[in-house]
């Protein structure tokens, strides 16, 4: 699929068909974070992926009992390993790493005909507990994975005009 | 372009030919900016398009003399609004949603044949200040856009089995 479609088609979804995630779309979404770029390319992360019924219940749980992220066959714990560091314009460096490693696999699996959804509500020690993370690390999104069983639905933006400015700043 | 392939061919272009970035594909750029996800569909972003020659020259300077800064056509300034926003799993909100406005503007790049680099070292004070941007906000990132001069190296990138873990933390 191409870049800009899927761009338009990736959505948060929120119903999962019980259809495991075939195996080599699994391994293309995480390659897809493997590539990804990261502050001096430190790569400073780690993804690890639930399958098992019970934890992804567990995971649902500690998500708020939003119970979709069960639903889903597949449910990727994205781990910043370094959750300190800071880039020089004082932006946390880890957050986005991780967004764009994410971000990166939203799409690989939106271009296969998967669906994702970002859950940033759920509890941080909750799930280091129940994943076996060590604390000094921080979860910074689960990502459920499935063939998506909901409607899409229209995105809801702001117009280009509310969004950029030229040359110099204007609100 | 596909979108697995924009993924292995995004790079961090660090020389740029001088021809202009066309009209439509800046637009499509800033578009895959507006389509980007954010927590809780906030888009509290503004991307700040610079062209002028002199405005990018002394963005180069504020990024600790990156002179290829300034070497691109296009430098957009990535801002977010509500910088103190935190998600419930205790992840700095703005910088996750900045982090996958920026990856979808330079995956879109990458699939019309346009170079990006993500810039986190500059003077945050001083960008703002040369933008006019209110101090309330905050840069995340500068991104030159333009067509790429340089030649492409081989990505330097952990293997898989040293990012991945299944079903619990490894390492």
């Amino acid at each position: 699929m191409e870049v800009m479609e899927a761009i338009r088609q990736r959505r948060s979804v929120r119903a999962y068909r019980p259809e495991p995630v075939p195996a080599e779309a699994l391994e293309a979404i995480l390659e897809a974070a493997r590539l990804a770029p990261s502050a001096s390319n430190r790569q400073a992360w780690r993804f690890v992926v639930v399958t098992c019924a019970h934890r992804r219940a567990e995971l649902a749980r500690l998500a708020r009992r939003q119970d979709f992220v069960a639903q889903a066959p597949v449910v990727i714990a994205a781990v910043a390993l370094e959750p300190d560091r800071v880039m020089p314009c004082g932006v946390e460096a880890y957050a986005v790493d991780l967004g764009i490693a994410v971000d990166h696999m939203t799409l690989a699996a939106t271009s296969l005909g998967l669906g994702t959804c970002w859950i940033g509500a759920f509890d941080q020690d909750g799930v280091r507990r129940l994943l076996g993370i060590p604390e000094q690390y921080k979860v910074v999104a689960l990502l459920p994975v499935g063939y998506p069983a909901d409607t899409p639905r229209p995105k809801q933006r702001k117009e280009p005009a509310a969004i950029v400015s030229w040359e110099v700043w204007t609100s």
